[in-house]
C-alpha cells in the first residue's frame, strides 16, 4: 500500500475524524492526500468507572453518560484545531469532511427531538436513561427469548447475526428496558445508536424523520437486512412486545453507508467547534469498523481490532454464505459495496486486566514482570490451559452467560504461567473464529493488528503468530478508528471517488512483522484440540465428552 | 470422653510422643492417666525449602533429609525432657514408655545395618538417596503400572487400598528409584518406612531380621494383608521387577500393630536423650493414624487431620467392605482390633497456601483480610466452582495426574471469592470421600478435626459443618499425633489395657461446635451436583457429560 497515486495538484485538504470508544473520545485531523496528521486531542470519559456507569446489585450492567460524549466532542476537536492551527499550511477553512465513528450497540434513550432522555432532571440520574454500552449484558434473558423467537419466526434475520442475537445488541436491550424500567421505556421516543447520535447532534437534526442509520449499527447488531426490506417485521417484534414494534414503526426505514452523508454541520455546532458551517458529516459507523477500514482492511486482510475485546473484520469479494457464530455479515457495513464479516470476542485486554489488577493486584510494573517472565515459557509448559469466557463468549458461540475457566494448576502454579495461559486461551479463541469464517470459504492470508496490546506487547503478538499460523502485522496508524472516520470524511467530502481508493493513500503498516514459529506451532496445534474439547464441551448444548484424559494430556504435554 | 476412670493409687507415670510430621518433629510428655502436659518442643527440619528436598526440573519430586529427624529427636527430647524436669512432681525416672508416629509412605533406602544411604558420602548430596517423602509424585508411571498388574493379577490387593496402587506409595517409590538410579537402587539393602526407621534406631537394632514392622505403613502403603500372607507374593512382585521381589525377599514377614513393643532403648541412644535405658518404645504408625487415636477416634466418629493434605480417620465396627477409592482399610492400623479405614486429600492447606502466596504474593495477613471478606459471601454468590486437585487426587480417584480447575470467573472475581472457592473444593472433596464410606454402610456421625487450620479458620469449619451436613468439632489437643503416641507409649509401658481405655482418659474436645445451616447445606447440596459433573467428568475415564448447562447454572445459583 502507501503506492502515492498522482493526484491533481490541490492546495492542502483536511478531514476530521472523531472517535467515540469506550473509555475515551478521540478527534484526529488529517491530510487527506496521505494521512499526515495534524491535529490529534483524547478526552476521557469523567463519569463512573474509567467512563462506565456500573451497578453494584448487577455486575451486567455497563452505561455511560451522554454528556461525557458532547463534552469529549467540544474538547478534543477545539484542541485539535490549535494544534493544527499552529502549523503553517493548515487553515481551518481547508477542512473538507467530518466522520465520525463511536462503539456499538450502545443505544441512547432520546425524546422526540432526539435529545438523551439523560438530560432531563427526571432522567438523569437513572442508569437505564443512560447510554447502554455496548458491554452491558443485563439483557441476557431478553437475548436468549429473541434468539428462540427468531429461529422459529426468521431464521434468515437470525443467520446474518451468526445464529443467535446477542445480549449486547439493540433489541435485547430496549426490550429489557421495558421490562425493568417502564418509565424510562416510555418516556424514550427513539432509541438511538450512538454512531447515528453524534452525527444528527452536530447536523442540527430535530426529529426521527429526518435521521440518517447508519448500515454499520442496523445490520450487525439489530438484524437490518435490505433482503428482507430492513429492520426485522412490525409482526416479528410484536412477538417481543407490541410496544417495540410501535417504537420502530416510526424508526427510518433505510440505513446506509458511510460515503452517504449523515448531514451538513449546524451553525450551532459550528460556532461552538470552531468549524465552517455546513461541512459534510459522514454517515457513522461502530468504532472497529471504522478502525478496520483505517487500518487498511481488503478481501484476504484481516483486521483484528484488539483492545478490552476484540474485533475481528474482514471484507469478503463476491457472495459470503452465512457463517454461525460471527457477529454479522452486512453488506457495505465496513467499505460500501464489499460484504463485511464482524466477528470477535468479548474480552482480551480486559482479561488481562482482571488477572493483573483484581487477582494480582499488580499495576503497569507487573504486567511487564509478568510478559518477561511468560516469554521464557514454551507453549504447553506451564500445563495451563483457559477459556477465554470472562465476559461471555461473543463469538462463535455468542452466549454472555459463559464465563471463565483455567484448569491444570499445580501447587506450583506461578502468576506468569496463568498470564500466558490467558494470553494462550484468548489467541485459541481467535483460532475458533477464524477456522469457521475460513471453514465458509473465506480467505485470510494475512492479519493486521491495531490497539494499545499489539504496538506494546511482542508475547501477545508472537502466541498469535504461532497460534493462528498467520503473519500478524500492525497497523501504522495507532488511532486506526479516527483515521477511518477521517477517510470518510474525505469521501463525502469528494476528494475520493471510493473508500479503497482513500485507504490505498492513507493506510500504512510498520515494518515489524511476527511470523509463526513452526515448532510453537505444532505444539499449539495439540494444545488447540484440547481447547476446542473444553470449548464445545461447556459451550455447545447437547455435546458430551470424557475429559478424564485431559488433565493427563496436559501433564504429558507439559513433561 | 474425659470421664476419668478410678484408677489404682500410684506415683505419676509418664510417657513420652514422638511425632515426626511433614516439617518438623515435635516431642510430648504427658502424665498417662489425663494427658497432662509436662514439657513439649519443636524442631523444624531445616533442609531444602521447610525441611523439603525439591528437584527444580521436577516438580513432582519431595524427598527429606534423614539427618534432620535425627538432629530434630535430640533437640526435641532434650528441650521437653529440661521443661519437664523443671515441675515438682516429675522425674525422668518416671517415664514408662515412647510411641512414635511418622510421615508415611515415607521409605529410606538403608543399608545391611539399616543405616540411611544418605549418611554415606557416595550418596550424601543424591536426592535418590534421601528420605522420599509421602508426597513425591515422581513415581506416576510406576504407579499407574502396578495398579494394571495388580487388577490383572492381585485384584484382592488392590480392592484393600482402594482400587488403585498410589505414587505415594511404597512399590512405586522402589521401583521408580530402580527405574531412574541404579546406583542407589543396587546401594540399598533395604526401604523402611520413617515409623519403623525411628523405633529401629532407637532401639539399637542393626538387622533387617530384627526389624518390627508397622502394620500402618506395611497395610496402608504396600498392600500388607494378613489375609493373604503378608506383602504381595515374590510371583507379583516379579512383575514389577524380580529385583523388587528379591528385596522383599530378605524383609520381615509380619507387621504388627501400635500395642507392640518395637525395641527398648538402646543405652547408646539412652546417653544421648538423657532416658532411662531399656524404655519399651511402641511399634510405631504414620502420624495421621497417632493422630486420630489422639484425637479419640471411635466407631461413628471420624477423625480429619487437616493441614496441608488432610487425613480422613475411621475404625469400623465389626466386618468392613472393600470401599473403592479409599487410601486403605487395614485391621489394626488404627486401633488394635478394630479395622481402620483412612482416606483423604492430597492438597488442602497447601492449596490455600497456593493461592495466597504464589498467585497473590500475600502473607499471613492476606490469609486473614481473605478469610473475612469470604465469610461475608453467601454459598453460591461467588459464581465459582473449583477442584481441590492442584495436587493429584488422593480419595476416591487415587490419581496423582490430576490437577486443579476453576471455573465460573468473570471480570469482577475477586481474590476473597476464588480463595473460598478453593476452600468450598476442598469441601467437596471430603464430601465426595465420606459419601463413598457411607455408601458402603459405615456410620459417620461427627467429624472430629485437629490441624492448625481446623483452630484458626472459623470461615473453613463452618464452610465444612455447612457442606458435609454434619457437626464438626475440635481436638482439645493441638498436638493429637504426638499425643497419640504417647498414648502408645502408654499401652506398651502396661499402663493400660487397650488403646481404647487410654483414650478414654486422655482425649478431649473443645467446646466450640460447629454445626451445619440449613439454609448453606441447602445451597451446598445443590452446587456439589456441579461439582460431581466435574468431579467424575475429569476424574472418571469412561464418563461422559453435557457441560453446556453448568456455567449457567452456577451463574443462576450467584444471582
Amino acid at each position: 500500500m502507501k503506492t502515492m497515486k498522482t493526484t491533481k495538484t490541490m492546495s492542502k485538504q483536511f478531514s476530521i475524524g472523531l472517535d467515540f470508544g469506550s473509555s475515551s473520545v478521540r478527534c484526529l485531523i488529517i491530510d487527506v492526500v496521505n494521512g499526515d496528521e495534524y491535529g490529534v486531542d483524547v478526552f476521557n470519559y469523567p463519569s463512573g468507572e474509567e467512563g462506565v456507569l456500573t451497578d453494584p446489585d448487577n455486575h451486567l450492567v455497563a452505561r455511560q453518560n451522554p454528556r461525557d460524549f458532547i463534552d469529549g466532542l467540544i474538547q478534543t476537536c477545539r484542541n485539535a484545531l490549535k494544534e493544527a492551527t499552529s502549523k503553517d499550511d493548515f487553515t481551518v477553512e481547508q477542512i473538507v469532511g467530518i466522520g465520525i465513528d463511536a462503539t456499538g450497540s450502545t443505544p441512547i434513550p432520546v425524546d422526540t427531538d432526539l435529545t438523551p432522555l439523560a438530560f432531563q432532571e427526571a432522567f438523569k440520574d437513572n442508569l437505564n436513561a443512560q447510554a447502554w454500552m455496548w458491554k452491558d449484558h443485563s439483557a441476557v434473558d431478553e437475548a436468549e427469548k429473541i434468539s428462540e423467537l427468531a429461529e422459529a419466526n426468521c431464521p434468515d434475520c437470525l443467520a446474518k447475526c451468526g445464529g443467535t442475537f446477542s445480549s449486547e445488541w439493540l433489541f435485547s436491550k430496549i426490550w429489557h428496558c421495558l421490562n425493568c424500567d417502564r418509565d424510562v421505556f416510555n418516556a424514550a421516543y427513539a432509541w438511538i445508536e450512538f454512531a447515528d447520535f453524534i452525527p444528527a447532534m452536530l447536523g442540527g437534526v430535530k426529529s426521527l424523520d429526518d435521521l440518517k442509520i447508519n448500515i454499520c449499527s442496523a445490520g450487525h447488531k439489530a438484524m437490518y437486512n435490505d433482503d428482507w426490506g430492513g429492520y426485522p417485521s412490525a409482526d416479528f417484534l410484536s412477538l417481543l412486545d407490541p410496544l417495540i414494534a410501535d417504537l420502530m414503526e416510526r424508526y427510518p426505514k433505510k440505513a446506509v453507508s458511510i460515503d452517504n452523508i449523515a448531514a451538513h454541520l449546524s451553525n450551532e455546532w459550528s460556532e461552538t467547534l470552531g468549524l465552517p458551517a455546513g461541512l459534510p458529516i459522514a454517515v457513522g459507523a461502530i468504532d472497529a469498523h471504522l478502525g478496520a477500514v483505517g487500518a487498511g482492511v481488503s478481501p484476504g486482510r484481516m483486521v483484528k481490532v484488539i483492545g478490552t475485546s476484540t474485533c475481528d473484520m474482514l471484507v469478503g469479494d463476491g457472495t459470503v454464505e452465512d457463517i454461525p457464530g460471527v457477529c454479522g455479515i452486512v453488506e457495505g457495513s465496513i467499505i460500501p459495496g464489499l460484504t463485511a464479516i464482524e466477528a470477535g470476542q468479548s474480552a482480551v485486554g480486559d482479561i488481562f486486566n482482571w488477572f493483573v489488577k483484581n487477582i494480582c493486584k499488580g499495576d503497569n510494573e507487573l504486567f511487564s514482570e509478568l510478559s518477561e517472565e511468560a516469554e521464557r515459557l514454551e507453549p504447553g509448559e506451564s500445563g495451563l490451559m483457559a477459556l477465554d469466557w470472562q465476559n461471555g463468549n461473543r463469538c462463535i458461540l455468542i452466549d454472555a452467560r459463559l464465563s471463565g475457566l483455567i484448569v491444570g494448576m499445580n501447587l506450583h502454579t506461578s502468576q506468569a504461567e496463568i498470564y500466558r495461559a490467558l494470553i494462550e486461551a484468548t489467541a485459541f479463541g481467535s483460532k475458533a473464529i477464524i477456522d469457521r469464517i475460513e471453514e465458509y470459504g473465506v480467505e485470510i492470508n494475512e492479519i493486521i493488528c491495531c490497539g494499545g496490546i499489539a504496538e506494546k506487547s511482542p508475547l501477545f503478538m508472537q502466541i498469535y503468530a504461532d497460534v493462528l499460523n498467520k503473519t500478524m502485522r500492525i497497523s501504522a496508524s495507532s488511532q486506526t478508528c479516527a483515521l477511518g472516520s477521517a477517510i470518510a470524511g474525505a469521501v463525502v467530502a469528494g476528494v475520493y471517488d471510493s473508500v479503497q481508493d482513500a485507504q490505498e493513500n492513507i493506510c500504512a503498516f510498520k515494518d515489524l512483522e511476527y511470523k509463526p514459529i513452526a515448532d510453537h506451532n505444532e505444539k499449539y496445534q495439540k494444545l488447540y484440540i484440547l481447547y476446542k474439547e473444553l470449548h464445545d464441551s461447556f459451550g455447545v448444548k447437547g455435546s458430551h465428552f470424557d475429559h478424564s484424559k485431559l488433565m493427563k494430556e496436559l501433564m504429558r504435554l507439559k513433561n
